[in-house]
This record gives structure tokens, C-alpha cells and sequence, in this order.
């Protein structure tokens, strides 16, 4: 009996497997028919598959059984937090330190006592062309939840 | 000789002045033709403020000459830890973690090595009508700096 | 203008007057026709009042205007970290780590992917008699909220 | 000479033929006529079991001596507090920062100066059907203990 | 309407008290008839007094009726971390570092899987003469508790 | 050439091979001539032994030269912190947090200015029948040593 | 007897003087006749100034001789952590994370086993024009001390 | 499948296989054609090389293609936390601390509101003969960013 | 009644008492005949004086009675954390990273397990001419004591 | 091509063909001809020895060329954090806790605003016989350095 491989195993194969068969992963979301930010997010270890999923993404690179096992795994969730202060994520941590308090105003403003579910909540990646320089745009979706006793 | 008021001190002066007389955060933007996130965070003391914009605050809100100068003071940014254990602050770091190596995965695929500049950078806060519960949408919008020697 | 008085010094006057009065905090949620837990939980500053229910505290306990206006004041939530180490609330900080990766794996395989929420929550306190010794009883009840893109 | 198998390396195991063989914690917890949360979280580490509860466990799944063994080992309590930032662990992180103040003022009121023992203690867990959308229940359920010379 | 007295600053007070008027922690345990190392530990702020001791300490020491007040109040225990390196209080953070598996060890092999209660629990204090020195000794004295579901 | 096996492995060797022998500490203690808790505190890696006591619990629990030789290591002390918050641990953390600071006080006024040592120092460990349940009693008996320049 | 000025309240009123009077750090500094960095820093509460620098930038400036006090008493050297986290100086301690172990790299290639002195030691600010925008450059000037036995 | 070789290990072999040949940084940057601190950092793992530059330095040092694969791929950034205690580390850190809110001032009197990029940025190294003792010279060279909505 | 001046606040005053009349450490540890490093450490709060010291002191430097009845209190010794990154300190702080692991060796080959002791302990400060550049020499020394049962 | 053996297997290399041959640290020092402290400190991984150094020691232990390529290599200095917390090595911890800014007051006052090196410095060990127990005595001597611009 062998135990089940980890998430952290499994996404550096998945990134292994993709780097050298020169997919993207839009390659991989367009396969699977699944959004790109959750599917990066999922075979990085944040999200389970489902095992229709877990099967496609492991044809498409190359991998075995084991991986597939792994990714559909319920996982527990977060990152390392020596992650948190790599220079491209680093910069929304100081973004939701610059603008939380803010934005904790807006919502109570306009919604009442209440947070943006973390969990019915979907995130958007873009490109957006502008002369200056072209932007990424990040959206944040969330469902309103009222503190409701 | 007096120091200049605190940021914070300042902050919790505009917050008892903005309930006291029912305004909202969107009408002193309103009042200041500036953006809605942009002003509360300033307000909260995370951007300075031109003294012309620091005195239209405190003539609205009905605040005094010490206030409108700690707007206009330089700031030193970031929230205080504590409040980033908030729930309505505290799902945005979650995202964070559940989503930033995502995130960081795909700005590199997209534009390559570098960042989403959180200087060069602005964030949009909206309310989206939804049959199933209205949602929160935050935008990120920054320019993509490429690591450059 | 002041500032709006901490909820800090608010719940200390709050427990000052409880106290000198002899009241109980079932006393007061029963004047409020409000649940105990919550009723306790919003007097240290964890909840926002409406401007009626922190009136009527007020006028129950002998406060002023002051108090009742940091009750219905939006709260920063979270306790005081110290507090953590105190014996009587460190049991639960104990019983989460030794039982939350149990609590998580049930979840999990009643209701798929997803968490209880702690927003659509409510807290039940009661004394249940023993012969062996009268035990506490604590009941979390919140909404399940499935992880949904 | 081995040492004997860690707790963790265990349950590892126990969760990976748990999901080969498709049964539940719930089959699990049967099969020992042991308490579900009992039963998970003993098989997650956090409890000995009785080296008769060890073996009906690997009958069941499949495994050899060496995790029998670990299985009923005393254990060194306490969970990675990586996991405690997972979200669903998280949220009763946030629950006992949110309310446990107002539990300490309830418990102190209801019974005096004392704990609700983490010991002499018993957690359930159940679903509530809700036309809102089912609920996840958890009671705590522990003996008082006065602080007593 | 004052808040009431922190219990730091009445265990301020009613150590400046004490030094002034040349009284021993002893004279005020005697004076109370309770033990010793209780005693200290309630004026430092650990355990609430009854409103009689608490007078009956205000009396001896010619204190007010403020501190008296605050000595009554139940207390959240702990010390502040500061105080736990001071080399007095370090050796016994020590000794636990160094001696504390080993405890676990034998408590479990003698009693079983369970705890020695910080509850039902009382420290005594004395000086053994020595004719190398004489020694502190210092007794734990704690009520076994099993796990029991 | 091999390194000497560290301390945490030849503990592990050790406590395998007295669980599966049946032997207890007491078992050991006796063999060795020597103080319980000195022995099993030294097993676990916190005192050296000498090479003949190392020699004697090797050939009692069957073990090999490599543990006799780290058995009699000079140790670098202290438990892993993560021990620290087992709960039968973490009650003695707790203990020394609520009576600390009036040991300390306790420890000056009997003896004046100075420490009770944890190196000229021992623990004794005992169960005290009581009829309202059995007692975990530990005894603290160190030299004190006054600040002396 | 008044306690000495802290220094970051003579650096919270040399900023505000400086603000309300229009000058800037490069108009101090020219006054003194002293580098611009230093002077700031000194003026900030990082270096000593004599008594002559002290009284020159307290005329220049109108601040009474308690500030001029301050000024000139020897400092404890280093910056609130909390500031570590502003955007401006962050972007130094993230460049030190990302390029500190290539300069130990080089140090030790060019120079043998040392360090680049922190004391004998200057900084130098500057602008740099620039068609792309214009550029901060900073310059570490340093003794090399090798280690020395 | 075999996951990419971890930058860590890769910058392990680089490090070896410089020392056993006897080649300085320089003559790598020299190789490569590329700045000095750029090159150093980019090995250490904190930049990716292009796949050419990879192979020019694998070819150089005589380390085969899964180093390459490794230098080439996009690192996570920052250096192991215990490596800025390293003294000859820690006096960057140090001149930081002491120097960094000078500098910020300086920034934002020179530039306005902004930051130096780290990322548009470059550091230089030099070694400036004195007849004092040699110094140490370190340029950090960024572009300006103001804080731009 | 007034709390006793804290430990803190008198060495304020000390300082500031000090400095403006211009008196060295030395000066007042003479006046006292107490050695040099002890002295300074009292004043700064970490001995207790006796009365009679505390009067000299007071008396040398004109300051009232609180300051001396505050040098006479027990102190809780330790330093401010923050003090410890101050350069001049922190050159002690990394002096004991680099040597503390074999100045133990060290300790253990010449006298066997124990320590050096940090109370009966003695501290003393010189200045050692060098045509090099004159040099500071701090001499630790503290009786060894055993690890004794 | 392996990577450089690490500092820490080295040390553990050298400790245990130390131990096993019967060699003290004094032993090889007096064969090195470097001092005690030096030769102790270069062994554990604190600084670098020559190839012939690494040479003579491999020699005299029996170890072969990797051990010797690893004495050589430039170290990333510092001890475990964890080590800190052994009594005999925090001793010296607590000693900087309760004598730094007292020893920072009497090095100002001495010499001025500077530091005593950790670089350009040597650490003496003695054993001092004394009636009353024999003396461990620790001697720091580093050359002042002042802060000069």
C-alpha cells in the first residue's frame, strides 16, 4: 500500500509535463472545458478534480496514475507562505494591505454587515491592451453573505 | 510647536464626522470628482491628499485646519496586522493564498517575467445583481512591469 | 468633534455597569429580545448594534449617548490575541486543533467540497445537568457553502 | 529494530485505502462501533486506540502490523498549524476569535470561575436539512471545571 | 460612570502598597487565611477574590474601594510574554522545555492517556535548608483527568 | 565514516523497543540504578548517559552500539515547540503563564534577589490517591542561586 | 526633573516644522553643511548630532532646546518594523531578499572572507534623468573588514 | 516522468562546479555576456536564464541538461530567511533599518509620491581602492514609479 | 496611592539627570564604589539597588524620592526586544549566533555538562589600546555549574 | 558532479571522529596551530578554513576529501535558532538580554558613537580555578569601530 502521492508532488510534475511538451495553461483550461484561473489553481494543488478531470489532464501530458489519484484528492488549502513574498504575489498582498481596510468600508457601505464569500467566488485574468503598457486585470467575484444569526 | 495629527487620528475624525452627518464614502468622492476606492483609502490614510482635496473634505465633513493637514501628509502605507484577521478583510488574504500562485503563473505565461505593478494600479469596487444573492466585484488593474536590467 | 468612542472602552463600560448593576448578560439579551450568544458577542464589540438596541442597553445600564453610538458602530472583528491564552478560551482554541482536521474530513464527505460558513453561523450556549458534573454545551451551527465557480 | 511508524505516515495510509475502497469514516466508525469524530480523528493521530480497535481498522483497510501499531501508540496532539489556514478549518479558527470572549463571560456567568474541560469531552457532528440550504451542526459538548485549590 | 480598574493596575497598587507598609505576601496570605502561592497570584491578577477578601485586602492595605472592585473581577488570566524571560520565571519555562516530554511519559504510563488538570490544581511553595545551599521546592499538585468521550 | 545517530533517532529506537518488550520507564529506571524521571528524560535526549548506563539500557532493550554511542552525546537541549501545545504538555506551559510571576515574587521574598536553578536542579514525579480522583503530583526541587556579582 | 525628549517625538516636530515653514531636507542639510542622507537620518533619530548641529537646525527650524536635547542624545539605532512594510522602503528589503546572497557572492569573489562595514559607512541619494523616466540611484559605500582573528 | 530539478539543487552544482574549476562569477558573467550581480543572482536561482544562456553556463561547468532545465525555468524569488542573519547579509539589512525612512523621505521630496521599482532596476558592484582600506560600493539603480490611479 | 515609578521611567530620569550635569557612569559608580557594569545595568533597571545606593544616587543626581524607591524594586529583567537590533548591541547578539555552539563544546570538554552560570556572573568592560585602533574587551565570568540530580 | 558537502554534515563528520578517537578540540587546535575558539568555531561551520587547514584536520580525523572541500567553503554564518534555546548556550543569550544596553551606554560613553567589531575580533576561553567553584570566563575583544561618514 503506497500512500496517495501529495498535491505538491503531483503539481511539479503537472509542470514538469507542461513545460516540456510546450503547453500553456490555457491549453490545458481549453482541454478540460474548465476556466483558466481555477484550472491553474487546481493543478497546483488548491482544487480537487473531479476524476473525468484528473483522467484528461494526465492523457494530455503524460502522466500516470498516481498523479491523476492526487489531483482529485480533497485538498488542504493555502499556499506556503514563503510564497507570499515572491515579488508577483507579494504585490497583492501589499495591495489588500494598501486597500482592505477600504474596501471593508465600501462593502459594509453598499451591502451592509456582511463579507464577499471567499468560496462563491470566481477569479477573472486579463490582459488589457494600453499604449502605456499593456495591464493585467485581476476580478475578484463574490456573493454578498450577511452576518445572518 | 504641535506634531502634525496621525494619520489614524485624523481617519477616525472623518469616520465619526462622515456618520455623524449621514454621508456616504460615494458622496465625499462625489464631492471630490475622485475615485470611490481611491478617496476612502486616502481617507483611511493610505494616499496623500492634495491640500486642496484635504480642505474640501474638511469643509464638508465640518473638520478644522489640523485635519486637512495630516491628509495632505505623505503617508506610510499598510494596514495595521491585526485588522487583516477582519472576515471581511480577511477573505481577500485567502484569495490570496488559495489564488496568488495561480495568479503568478499566469501573469508569467501571459507577459512574462515580471509583476502587476500595485503603484501604476487602481481597483474598482462594484455591486453585481444576482438572482442567487448580489455579488462583490473587485477589480485589480495594474500595469504589467517586465523584470528589466 | 471627537472621535467615536473604541468599542473597546465601550464593552468596558458595558461590563462596568453590568456589574455595579447586577445584571446578567441574560438580563440584558432578555430586555432585547435577542439571542444570549450574540447578544454577549455584540456588547464586546463584535457585532454592530442597531441604533435602537444600543439605546436600549444604554438606557438599561445608565450609559450615555456615547456608548450607544460606538455600539451600533460597524466593528473590526476579532479578539485581542492575549485573550487567546486564557485558559477558559484556550480549551476551544485546544479542541480545534486536536479536532478540525476531523471536522474537515466530515464535511467534506457529507457535503462534498466546501466549508461551514461562519457568517450564516449562529452560537448556541446552554448548561446540560450531570450527575457526573454539568457540562458546557456548545453548538456551531452555520450554513454549508459549497466551493462553486 | 524499526521505529515505530509515525502517527502522521499512519494516517496517511488509512486515507489512501480508505478512498481505494470507496468506504466512508462512517463505515469506518461503524465497523469499531466507535463515535464517528472519535473514530476520524483517532485515525488522523489525535487519539490511541486500543490495539483491538488497531486491528479490526487493518482488517477492514487492508493494512499491515507496522500502522496497527502506530494506531495505537499515544499520540503527541495537535494539528500542523499550516492546516489551521485552510478554509474549512479556518472558519472555526475565525469562530472562536469572533465569540469566544462572549463564551468565557457565559461560562463564567452560568457556572463561575472555571473551563468547559477539553479532556472530559465529546464533539458531534450532523447535517440539518434547511430549505435555505442544509447546515453543518458541531456540538461541543464538555464537563465543567471549577478552578478549584 | 469608570470603567473598572485593570487588574494590572490594582496589582500595581497593591504591590507599592505592600512594600511601603513592610508587608510579606505571607502577612496578607495570613491575614486572608488562604494559601500562599493563591494568594499572590490573585493580587497579581490570576484568580478573582470574593468581594470579602478582596476588602479584607483593601483593609490591610489601605486601599480603595476601586482596587477592591477590581480585585473581584474575573480575571483573563496569563502573563504577559515580556515577563517570561526574566531569569527568574525563565528557569521554570526551562525545565519544562527540557523536562516536559518526560513528564508526558509518565503521566501516561501511570495513569493513561490524559492530562494533570491546570484547574483542580494548587501550587505550594517552601524552602528545604541545604547545607550546599538551600533549595526552592516547588509542588504541582493536579487531579488526573482521562480522555473520556 | 557515519555520523553519530542523532538523539530524536535513537529515542525513537528506544521507545519502539520498550513498547514492544513491555518494559515501562520505571522498568528501565531500575535497571540503571537511577532516578525515573533523570532516565526517561535522559532516553529521550535531554541528559547524556554515561557509556556504561548507555550500554546497560542497550542490552536490556536489545539495541545496538550506534544507539549506546548517541545515548551518550553531549545534548543540545530542549523540546521541539511544536510538543509544547500537546495538551499534557501544554498544561504545565499554562501553569508556569498563571503562577509564574508569583513563584517569582514568592522565590524573592523568601530568598531575596535571584533564581531557583534548573541545572543544580531535580523533578520527582508521583500519584497521590485521592478519593475524588488521583493526583498527578510533580516536585520542582532546585538550588537557588542568588545574583552575586 | 523632565525625562530627555524621546527622539521620535523631536522627529515628529522637526517634520512638522519643516513642512509648515516650506523647507526642504536638502535645505537643512545645506544649512548644516552635512550630507543629505545623513542629516536626514540624523533628523529622523538614527544619528547623534552635536550641540552646535542640534541648535543650528532648532533656529532654523524654531524648535525650543528640548528638541535640540533630543537631537544630540545617542540614539538606539533601527526603524519601527512596521515601517519595513511601506511600499517605498519595502522595495529595498525586497531587493536585499532577491540580490543579498549574489553581493555575499561577490564580496567574498573580490574581497576573501569579510564584510562591507555598516559604520564606516555612507549612502549617497541621487536622481538620474532618464528619457524612459527618470531614476532613483543609491549608492552603498562601504569599508570592506575582513574577519580578523 | 521526473520533476525539473529544483533551483536550489541547480544553484548547489553551479556553486561546486565554479570552486572545483577554479572560476571566478566574473568569468561566468564573462561567458555569458551579462552583467555581473544579474548573472550571479540569475545562478543563485533568483532570475531564469534564457534556455541559451542555460546551456552556455551548463557547457562551461560541465553540468548536463536537467541543470539547464532548472536555470531556465521562472524561480519564485527571495532568499531563505536564515540567510539574511549572515553577517556579511545582515549589514544590508542593517543599513535598511537605519537608513531606509531616510531614504524614503528623500524619494518622495525629490520624486513625489512613488517608489524605486525593484524590477526596472539594476544593482551594480564595485571595489573602490582607499588608502583607509578598500570599500565595498553597491549602486541600486531604479526607475521611479509614482503612484499613478 | 501611587504605583511605584516604574523601572522604565526611573532610568528616564537617570539619563536625562545624568546628562545634564554632565556626569559619566564611571563618575556615579564610583560615588557608589560599585563596579562599573553592575552599576550602569542597575541604573537602567535590571538590579535592585539597596535603599542606601538608591539615596546616593539620588542624592549625586537630584532626584527625588519615587526614583529612588523605584532603583530599590525587584526588576523583571530583559531588555526591550527591539534594543537588540540596535548595531551596537546587535554585534553581541551575532557574536553569540557565530561562537555560542562552540564556546558549549568548549564549556562541555573542559568541565563537563553543565553551564556557565548568568548569576553568579560578573561582567567586565575595557579599553585595550592598539595601534590598530583601540579595542573594546568585555570579559564574561560565571562560576560553572553542573548538571547535578 | 555532487554538490559541496553541507557545513552541518562536515560538523557532524568532524564531531563524530572526534568523539571516536579520542581527540579533544584542544588536540586540534594545538595540531592546526590556530586558536581554541577559532579552530572550534571553523569546525562547527563558522568560518572558512584554508585547503592545508582542512587538510591537516581531515587528515588527523580520518575524513576524507569531501569533508575537507566542505571546511573550505565560504559559510553562510549562524547558528540554528533552535540551538539558542539550549541552557548552555542561552546563558550567554540572557547575559546580552540583561547587560547589552548597558554595555552600549559604557561603549559610547568610552569611545563614542561606534560599535566593537564582530569582524575584526577574537573570543578567548578560559577556565579560572576558584575555591568558591571554578569560573568559566569569556573574553570578546573586538576593535571599535566608530560610525564615520
Amino acid at each position: 500500500m503506497e500512500p496517495i502521492m501529495s498535491k505538491r508532488a503531483a503539481a511539479d510534475l503537472v509542470v514538469a509535463a507542461r513545460i516540456r511538451q510546450g503547453l500553456s495553461w490555457a491549453d490545458i483550461a481549453g482541454e478540460l472545458g474548465a476556466p483558466l484561473v481555477w484550472t491553474t489553481a487546481a493543478l497546483l494543488g488548491q482544487h480537487p478534480m473531479t476524476p473525468e478531470q484528473a483522467r484528461t489532464v494526465c492523457g494530455l501530458l503524460g502522466l500516470d496514475h498516481a498523479v491523476a489519484e492526487s489531483l482529485a484528492l480533497q485538498p488542504a488549502r493555502g499556499a506556503d507562505p514563503a510564497l507570499m513574498s515572491d515579488p508577483t504575489i507579494y504585490r497583492f498582498v501589499e495591495a489588500i494591505s494598501v486597500y482592505g481596510p477600504a474596501l471593508k468600508e465600501l462593502i459594509h457601505e453598499e451591502f451592509g454587515d456582511g463579507i464577499m464569500s471567499a468560496i462563491n467566488f470566481k477569479v477573472d485574468f486579463a490582459r488589457r491592451p494600453d499604449p502605456d503598457g499593456d495591464r493585467v486585470v485581476i476580478t475578484f467575484d463574490g456573493k454578498f453573505l450577511d452576518y445572518r444569526w
